[in-house]
């Protein structure tokens, strides 16, 4: 056995004073100079035993910051479990909407102190002093603008399309402002991507699990959901997707959220991203993406979008401004390749020019280099809250539990063991105040009732501690099968 | 022959003024008091030989300002014909829209000095800096609003509903806040209505002819359209309309605008309303009003909506503040009667909430009663700049030009004579610097080609009058059949 080499030995130190509670998590390490003096070690020692730590996921790098003790992996959470590769269900939309409302209607008649449904952050996350300072810049520099119908240009203000354009950079999709088609949120682009490609009763794969407002717009358009496996790693499985394409020979469009899905948090993999968008083409499947939620991955290196990979107009890029800058706004766009003519007719039937006012003011913001600031300070925050509430969980939930760790984004995916199911621990929690997105939201199956999504957009509080503690009680006291 | 009464040998000395040209067009009559103190006359006296001019349209009535001098009937123009009791065309729904577009496009791409193409009044008609004093009240008011997702109840704010409501009385229709759906404009809630009560292929009644988005509407929904003819005074014409039901006995819905429709500017008789909404009924079609122009009637007494005759849910409601209010916000909403619950799962899966800012702001605008005062004025502004265009019609356009004459509105439909093309006006117009609608946007038939909508919605001045001088010039100059 070689002896140990000395960036080991002094990651060995540390990791010891880790595992014996003297640095705890969230304490910074002692920075890269400090270490080298304290050692006498070299600058090379010193960043190799950090990042020996780090790709060990026992400490993490915040940019400017230095590096940071992470919460430990507990011993209580094991990873997701991967999908089988089975075929999916058969095709279905029928029931989806009543199940999902009828939960979103109870969420809102019952009076809840803890909220662990949310989709957005919370609104100290988002930067609405500047924002509202911006909206009165925005009317009082526009006198009359409240009195003239729509923006210049019918498909959004010039300024905000420019912005997007620019700002879809980081993703590594290059697009022109005249590509960019405003909408009323993501859900409004999606709406428009899916009429634009399908007609009633054809079928539509998406990932399964899958944000429950993609089958409520599939179910209001009369279109089948196909659902395919999914991985919490990975995200959609493109086995399955090439199965069900030889068993469904009419799959008319793919769905996906390519990056930090919701409710899975996933990420695909470049490549996997890359065979989906060749294979799409191939197929001559139109391939429509949710990017709603690329800006939220942890890493500063930006998540790539599908659209990135596309030569032939075969990607219809969809996404919004709803969770990383201000869920109050319903900004969303839609860049919509071989059919952006299409699209253009039918959002103008369908509800016009988004207004200009907010479009005016979210462009200065962008313009000013306030949203990358903004953007990089939400990152933190949630990747904090995120661990913080992963640690409540991990103390707190029966032996068995299972839970995702996304590489980003505002949500936690929980299989509960033995079966439990979510529609009674949904009821059982909202009777204590404490509101959650059972599985059974996520899929026209039942499939996912031992699932649950718990939002990580609160800040983290004693009282959001106690609140998981009191759900985890409740989970608990659910009848199950071990 | 029985001598002249005191009042009528009063409006008669009063009618000699005005043949002669010593009062003119425009010009305040003598106040009550006066024509008491002048003429030894009573107060009913001198009351009523001012209503007697007012009935023969000599005079008419400002709200506390008492009588002016109307302008004349001009010889030169014919009130509109009234459509023929023929079977309306087959059901149709190919080609509106690429017609239409080419049209809006090429309107947005050329450079005009003169616009009588606008669906909304200018700017200056709107009470745009006490809604931006609203707006940045509601911003400051509610700090972190633009961080919270939509507003406390889905189907919008619940300030913003009760003052819907309230207003709704106006046009006699009595609605709970909770009937009240807030969408993205008209346009949005005809979509809704029309997506709530149809399946692609099915085919929908409207007026002969309409605005040409509910047109591009229904091709965008896959609808097919059966026009009507309509009458440019009393609206759809219901006898045609029973007899397109006999032929056609898939009729899914009727969509008409039964106030100061767009473009004819017709208003159906109470009667006809009532009728209408009780035909429907006894034929189980869904009846859907789109109620956007009847606060801008020039009489004081507001103009009943359909609504008001519904007693089964069978009318769907929709409006918007979009041409009374504030042509810069996109704030509609829709009653949808018995389809209130499907048309709530359709605008949650199409758009989710409207934001709660122009909602919050608008509320309290109109709770302050400065709505009314807004509407009175726009009322009045509206019937002179009407006024005016007629008078510049009257005076340049070519002998045999027909005008409607609608009682209250923001435009004007004409018909040229010598079926002369208002497809080639259009464009010859548009090289001079002058946009207009042309016939043909208003039907999916070409039988409109020699109309054209004038908006009356800009200020008269001395340029639109030039401008409206040089349009005759060019309607003169088009080749026709006299």
């Amino acid at each position: 056995m070689p002896a140990p080499t000395l960036y080991s030995q002094l990651a060995n130190h540390y990791l010891h004073a880790i595992e014996a509670g003297t640095l705890r998590c969230g304490d910074r390490m002692p920075s890269v100079r400090t270490l080298m003096e304290r050692h006498t070690v070299s600058l090379s020692t010193a960043l190799q035993a950090c990042r020996h730590l780090e790709s060990r996921g026992v400490l993490e790098a915040r940019p400017r910051s230095g590096y940071f003790v992470r919460p430990r992996q507990q011993a209580a959470l094991a990873p997701m479990k991967e999908p089988g590769a089975a075929l999916p269900d058969p095709a279905q939309y029928v029931g989806i909407h009543q199940r999902v409302s009828a939960i979103i209607a109870k969420s809102q008649q019952s009076p809840v102190a803890i909220n662990l449904a949310g989709a957005c952050g919370a609104p100290e996350l988002y930067p609405t002093e500047a924002l509202q300072t911006a909206m009165i810049r925005a009317l009082r520099g526009n006198p009359g603008l409240l009195g003239r119908p729509g923006p210049p240009t019918p498909n959004g203000d010039p300024g905000f399309r420019a912005a997007i354009a620019k700002n879809a950079l980081w993703a590594r999709v290059t697009l022109s402002a005249d590509e960019i088609i405003v909408t009323h949120g993501c859900i409004e682009a999606l709406n428009l991507a899916l009429r634009a490609v399908t007609q009633p009763g054809d079928v539509v794969a998406v990932e399964s699990p899958t944000f429950f407002g993609l089958l409520q717009i599939l179910e209001s358009l009369g279109l089948r959901a196909l659902e395919i496996p999914s991985s919490p790693q990975t995200g959609i499985s493109l086995e399955a997707l090439e199965l069900a394409a030889q068993s469904y020979n009419d799959i008319k469009a793919v769905v996906v959220v390519p990056n930090l899905q919701n409710p899975l948090g996933s990420v695909m993999p470049d490549r996997h991203k890359e065979d989906l968008v060749h294979w799409c083409e191939a197929q001559r499947i139109p391939l429509i993406e949710d990017d709603t939620y690329s800006a939220l991955g942890d890493a500063d290196t930006p998540l790539s979008a599908l659209k990135a990979w596309d030569r032939t107009g075969n990607v219809i890029h969809c996404a919004s401004l709803h969770k990383t800058l201000a869920p109050g706004m319903r900004l969303g766009w839609i860049s919509a390749g071989k059919w952006h003519a299409r699209v253009e007719m039918l959002k103008y039937a369908q509800s016009r020019s988004n207004e200009s006012l907010p479009q005016i003011a979210v462009a200065e913001f962008m313009a000013s280099g306030a949203y990358e600031r903004h953007l990089r300070r939400l990152r933190t925050s949630l990747r904090r809250q995120r661990e913080q509430v992963s640690a409540a969980i991990a103390s707190y939930f029966p032996a068995g539990t299972r839970l995702s760790q996304p590489p980003g984004g505002l949500a936690l995916w929980v299989e509960m063991p033995g079966k439990r199911s979510s529609e009674s621990l949904f009821h059982a929690a909202l009777q204590a105040g404490i509101r959650i997105a059972p599985g059974l939201m996520f899929s026209n199956s039942k499939r996912f009732d031992h699932y649950l999504r718990i939002s990580c957009g609160s800040l983290y509080s004693r009282e959001l501690e106690q609140g998981i503690r009191k759900l985890a009680g409740l989970v608990e006291a659910l009848p199950h099968t071990d």
